[in-house]
């Protein structure tokens, strides 16, 4: 157990120093595209890496959602997500001191922050962005669960993962800058502070709530093709 | 067939919110270039999870086709079509509804709308539209049945049709915002109305004559292959 | 034969009307990045499709480079070189009808052409465009020769080889618009006519040379290996 | 021996044209995100091509760091090492002739050079420049070094450590212009000379500090999966 909370931890803070360390040190010249890209590279990387260690889940709506799919054990949750969660934040405390080298560095302008309203890229509500990371999170899990659940698809799922949480950030960036990630948005936000602390509480709720959603379609859906 | 049918749905709801999503919500800041690759990434990740449930067409030009390749029963065709186009029109409110969250929205500047002439992107007319979508749709079924004939190749499909649709969409935006599929064209046609309504003929009727002029080309491709 | 010289041409018409009708009608939207994912993305999927007819070159300088590797008979590499050719021209066409379809389009301000010193996006003179393009079909040859001599890594060679010609394009569409390919370079010249005519004889010479180097490179590395 | 150094020399030389060319010749084109998809697809076209002759480094970082762990013996180090430099030296040369074959070049302004304060793009200084390339050094080899130890993942190698060294550039390039490779950045400085020589010992000590560090990581998480 402790080599696999170490790769979650491990994964969690690639997740968070490629994804949100794109975003804050080169955002502005890869934009909204690049920073997509990154955080699917992070997972691709990572689970392959990773991934036969601890399943390389990275995120806590994925490991509840495969805990709903009856993929991971009921046993492995608390300790998964605290890993995670620990390897975000220390991502986000390496970033700052990396991004903190540059005279232009200005945290209070943003630090891949996650939120809605005034936290919004875009400005969007709080309606848009429930509903954006609910249902963003649900199909993200009945890829996850779909993928891994055929041994002709499993070895390429670090692949389709990975690019499943780009075309996520494609979507929905300017919404909430994407969550679908509770571990993420709680590493820069204890770092940053301020409204996206407040905020914060919407990207455990609904990653969650669309992570176990999508963990039951994908397991009625894979249950329903064994028996076929 | 229930859970065929609702996968089928599902696949195509992603397509739509995925493709048209990106379009739609991040279009301003991903330009063409990202709306093209999260198209294929609807269809890469979709088929991934969902393929080995229903096949993973998503699209009623590439059920058409594989039909005409000899590659999906005639029995499937309805339903499927059905059950794509439920899908679609499901994604396209649930866009309608994250993209109204915020002030900066407006129908009548574009919801990634199928169109020519005064709907084109760039302003082409209908013969370029025309030839565009059957020539596009061919090649795509020509990819599609040429990658599932072969055991060394079929595990890679969903690489290569996701890959093939952005490829297509990164060719012909600016000609009719990319249809290839009739299913995604009415999607978001039933709900921002207008021209979009009006030109709604040509990308059912250009996408299936393309589909299945591609399947008899890879269905002639794939059976001298198989004869040698 | 027959099935594998239309599999040449309809593989090279695929290339052609993907990569440079990216290029014609989606350029100024995408930039250089997303034409070089295009022309990638044709010889990717096209090589998913056809590669077990034809063996998927596409192109004469991948096909005579074969041919030095030892890799192809004698016999395929005129009508091989022929069909690919054909294919070229007839995409050229095709586009050259969907283009015309807007007010804004004007063959004069280019057509995709391949060329050096005037003729050349970035001005770059005859030695440039030479060395570049020697250089880069050479490597894409010992790229090519390398990945289909290995049963772990033949299944990926769509993939790789796809990929190589974005990175090919990536490096060099501003010194010759990139060629490596004279049946590109040829069909889009016989439809816009003028200077990249008078030019076009470098993108013969020039990758059929690099051509002929990578397949002997690529024949020394594989041989080797192989009695090691 | 002599293929394996030949091969490494073969591969780096790839991976200074490809990225570092796609840096100088078309960068003002398609910006830090294009250079990031170039650089990492040197790696994933070389290690498809090459990596069964040599095991596919082409970076000093890479040699060492597997040596430590343990996948590499200690006798291949020096020879390999000094085959990455030369092909890094010869590439850059032939970049600079390319590249002096328009008006508008002019080395003082950038050959895609590594540094930190004054020779950073964005400013950074020596502290974040020396984290970032540490940091970011270790996990690319733990991903190296997970990814190959695993009869499932390995066939896709080349991909997971092409796409981690693309994301690696998407994260660093404002930092440091992103080295972890210190072939690549003595390859570009012997051309160019100036600052980039001065700052050149940060590129050798950093990526070998990382690169041992995250082979020990790799090999701790490899050994531990491979008892369980």
């Amino acid at each position: 157990m402790l080599k696999r909370v170490l790769a979650e931890a491990l994964g969690t803070f690639w997740l968070v120093l490629g994804g949100c360390g794109t975003a804050v040190l080169a955002g502005s010249h890869v934009g909204f595209g690049g920073v997509a890209a990154a955080f699917g590279l992070t997972v691709l990387t990572g689970a392959f890496a990773l991934g036969r260690i601890s399943g390389g889940h990275f995120n806590p709506a994925v490991t509840v959602g495969l805990w709903a799919a009856g993929k991971t054990s009921a046993t492995d949750v608390v300790p998964y997500v605290v890993a995670q969660v620990i390897g975000a934040v220390i991502a986000a405390a390496v970033l700052y001191v990396i991004a903190s080298g540059t005279a232009g560095f200005d945290i209070t302008k943003g630090f891949a922050l996650n939120g809605y309203g005034a936290g919004s890229p875009d400005g969007y509500g709080l309606t848009a962005a429930l509903v954006s990371e609910v249902v963003l999170t649900a199909v993200f899990l009945v890829v996850i669960v779909g993928v891994v659940s055929n041994s002709t698809t499993a070895p390429f799922a670090p692949i389709a993962i990975g690019l499943a949480l780009t075309l996520i950030h494609l979507i929905s960036i300017p919404v909430t800058n994407t969550s679908v990630n509770p571990a993420r948005s709680t590493g820069v936000a204890l770092i940053a502070q301020g409204l996206s602390l407040q905020q914060l509480w919407l990207f455990w709720v609904a990653p969650i709530v669309g992570g176990v959603i999508g963990g039951l379609i994908g397991r009625f859906f894979t249950e329903e093709s064994a028996k076929e």
